[in-house]
């Protein structure tokens, strides 16, 4: 995971675990891509305030993660749903009729599974 | 979920944030099957004292899943990964040779999803 994936994933597992000050600054400059000194005119305070809260913001999800590794065990998930999709779509072509249509059913199932996690 | 079922999965993702004696005697009471009287006599404190603790470990985890909801996504994943191992398990009588190679490599990915998760 790169370590912008990585804070993506923090914030969807950890996000609501944030003050909402937070969450919406870290969701502001990371996710709405919004710069510091941007924020900070929006809301009336110094830009090294905003940046503080987004640190802190941070430093609070990362130690979540170091306590319940949730989103690393996220990542090992991610990485056998890839390989299973990639047998599956390997596996097709070999396929017709009953069992062509089941394997298209686990198709299907797989990707609510990678949009479901 | 039934209950008994949703408890150990919130001490699984979130036992790592209790404090140490939260942790250990909520492990003790719903994991070893220690009674409280147990607990209480072993530890030198009163029954109440014991209840008390693993009554405010359970709260404080009941609050984390009611903000990131994080267990109920591991039921629907769950679920899912039930079906899939079903519809894997009907399709192999209709596989032979490399097809059915691919097919029992992916009930071992399935095997490793449902243990990883």
């Amino acid at each position: 995971m790169d370590e912008a994936y990585f804070r993506t994933m923090l914030f969807d597992f950890y996000g609501e675990l944030l003050t909402d000050k937070q969450k919406e600054y870290f969701d502001l400059h990371y996710n709405e891509d919004l710069s510091l000194t941007e924020i900070a005119q929006s809301e009336g305070i110094s830009r090294q305030g905003v940046w503080d809260i987004i640190r802190r913001a941070e430093e609070s999800m990362r130690r979540y993660e170091e306590k319940t590794g949730l989103v690393a065990r996220f990542g090992r998930e991610r990485s056998l749903i890839d390989s299973l999709e990639h047998t599956l779509e390997a596996l097709l072509p070999h396929l017709e009729g009953e069992p062509r249509t089941m394997a298209e059913e686990m198709q299907k199932e797989l990707t609510e599974l990678r949009h479901g996690i």
